[in-house]
């Protein structure tokens, strides 16, 4: 049962939100209402000053000292720390490095290599493509079979067969949060091991990592949590697995001793084997920035924001954009949709193209899916009516013109 | 044979420097004396500046519409491109991303696919220790042999068994230089491929890979390039083999068409098959800016300014350095030395530890080895004297001390 949304309402929540304060640590481009923060995040004000500071003293100045004094070596350590608090993670759990796709490499071939006799890996048929690739890779690369099931099918899908069960938490497009305690618990009860793919998740709700039991996570540092265009991602590895746990990509900071040039390589004791070549200061600075502003967020606080948002677009887009022609394809169920939401419409996507003339911003997903995610630490909910408004005014502004093509040519 | 160094000659060639405006491009710290751009490049004033930018303007106002109104996403394509020029390849055959090390496994896999039946790597005992590390890393997972040789056994380490032979172009303590040609057509007589790491070659040195026809070649942005610290490597695959060459990294936007979303991994056409996840563009646009500086640059007065750096430093060292003790252990004929020097001594820590103290920098590489690096887009022939001066005035200093504490205690 939906309450009734106006732009009264919404403009009374915004006055009553807490996390209101936040929007003014976020720089926001003129005249544009920016729905797509799930993709790449806002620019903390912060990161831009940090990014500044490390380019002009700590790399100008300071040069290889810099690895030291202003301790880039611990930098992926550092910032994982601060991701840990928002994924239910121990600090020394998490590090930032590399991209999403490549530390899904590393924990898939790690976690397999902890089931050896096990040949198959279950994932989400509708997983985001670059987790279904990866994992398709290795699968051929190591002689693995590959499920892809239906989300409402994974439970059963696991047997004593299953190495793996490598999910993303929130779908990228239909915004389905899986139940991350009940199937970690059903994964373990047959012997196998998670990987949860964290990157429409974490910065947008609470994440309880060690509380479900988790065995591997990865997530993404340009979304909700707005490290910038292509932040360095993130790598969790429960306690337990960290001294058996080792990955393929034996770079040279995954050694327990990087400086001493040995000849072969000893994993690092801890995440740090999970490190592999020379991190990029630049893009894990303005990371580590992006990651202050969250220092004083209750994440619970920036659910019930996510979720009223979502829920009021719902309603709105029952209310008024059905009898447009757009079928909602995001969860309906709000306790179970993420950040986003979807729909879908024949003409998706020169209707896209439209809104974003009209300063709206949101994603495209083929063949027909429009995509809006909601950041609630700089979105606000009147946001969400702006949203439907855009989209009336351009399925107007397309009515008035087939009326007018029609006329012409009647 | 060599000339007589004096400081007055090394000023003379200062003079006459044709590289000597280059130096005003970078950020040089006053006060020292920085010896160690082989480990991190200098800061390049436009990279600064760049990277300014990119947060502000393309991230902070561009946000996502940045991917293609900043064309984000040819940005790996575009600094290949730009890299390319600098190490005899064509703008199509090299790309930028990830780090040395992965794009390290990468190719190796990729050329290892390509000769399935022969069981064996070849590589140098000396290597850099990441190369050595990823190169077992995969014999290990594939089943495969390592030769690990001396630099002048390589030769006839190749037989038909020799799938790859992986090797570090220059040598990152002797700076001994492999003869990419030669070792090439040795390896190509006997039906194998080669990988180079170009990491202490690109940027300080002419270096023609086509001309060698080298297969794959891998390199570093932070060193010679200026990119920054942790700046984005780059992947150089000939075109011959980009059709067939294929790499287990299959993140989406190695795909053929990423932004379709399919759900089987379609390898790109051509150089972007050897990209894997999204790139950390501010680094990235750092890289860029930086490889701006080197686009009137010759590289032929880069490596005569490199030689005659080198050389005048070795013939100093015999001169006045060798009566303390050190031990020359870089590679001695300058036709095969790359652009840094290298010795050693039983009490290098400490010594190196009272240079630094001076404000003159290079490495320390254990156990006992002082490595200095000459820039010569930013480095002068006086630095050449300056870091004799600095070591005699730390040695003479600890002798002077000596003499104390024997004094007192006799």
């Amino acid at each position: 049962m939906s309450h009734p949304i106006t732009p009264e309402i919404l403009a009374a929540w915004d006055a009553a939100d807490p996390l209101a304060p936040y929007r003014s640590r976020f720089h926001l481009p003129a005249g544009i209402v920016y729905l797509d923060g799930n993709s790449l995040g806002c620019l903390p004000l912060t990161a831009k000053h940090r990014v500044a500071q490390a380019c002009a003293e700590e790399w100008g100045e300071g040069l290889i000292r810099s690895w030291t004094g202003a301790d880039w070596l611990n930098l992926p350590i550092r910032v994982g720390g601060k991701i840990a608090r928002l994924i239910g993670a121990a600090p020394h759990e998490v590090i930032a490095a590399d991209s999403t796709s490549i530390n899904l490499y590393k924990t898939l071939v790690a976690a397999v290599r902890l089931r050896p006799d096990r040949p198959v890996i279950v994932t989400e048929a509708d997983n985001f493509p670059t987790d279904l690739y990866i994992i398709d890779s290795i699968a051929e690369q190591l002689g693995l079979t590959v499920r892809r099931v239906r989300p409402n099918e994974v439970i059963e899908a696991i047997d004593d067969q299953v190495a793996v069960v490598a999910l993303t938490h929130v779908n990228y497009r239909t915004a389905m949060i899986h139940d991350m305690q009940q199937i970690t618990a059903a994964v373990h009860a047959r012997g196998g091991l998670t990987i949860w793919d964290l990157a429409h998740t974490t910065g947008a709700m609470p994440c309880d990592l060690n509380g479900a039991n988790a065995d591997f996570a990865i997530g993404c540092g340009y979304k909700y949590l707005n490290g910038g265009p292509g932040a360095p991602a993130f790598v969790f590895v429960a306690s337990r697995h960290q001294t058996r746990a080792t990955q393929p990509l034996t770079g040279w900071l995954g050694h327990s001793a990087p400086f001493a040039f040995d000849a072969r390589f000893d994993p690092a004791l801890g995440m740090s084997r999970f490190l592999c070549g020379t991190p990029s200061i630049l893009s894990l600075t303005a990371l580590d920035a992006a990651l202050d502003v969250f220092e004083t967020v209750s994440l619970a606080a920036v659910r019930d924001k996510s979720r009223r948002m979502t829920d009021a677009f719902v309603t709105l887009f029952d209310e008024t954009l059905v009898s447009w022609g757009f079928t909602l394809c995001c969860e309906r169920d709000g306790s179970r949709r993420g950040s986003h939401v979807a729909f879908r419409h024949p003409d998706g996507s020169a209707i896209m193209q439209a809104i974003t003339a009209q300063g709206l911003i949101g994603d495209f997903r083929p063949p027909d899916v429009l995509r809006f995610g909601f950041a609630p630490l700089y979105n606000r909910y009147a946001d969400v009516q702006a949203l439907v408004d855009v989209v009336l005014s351009v399925m107007r502004a397309r009515a008035g013109l087939s009326a007018v093509t029609a006329a012409a040519g009647s």
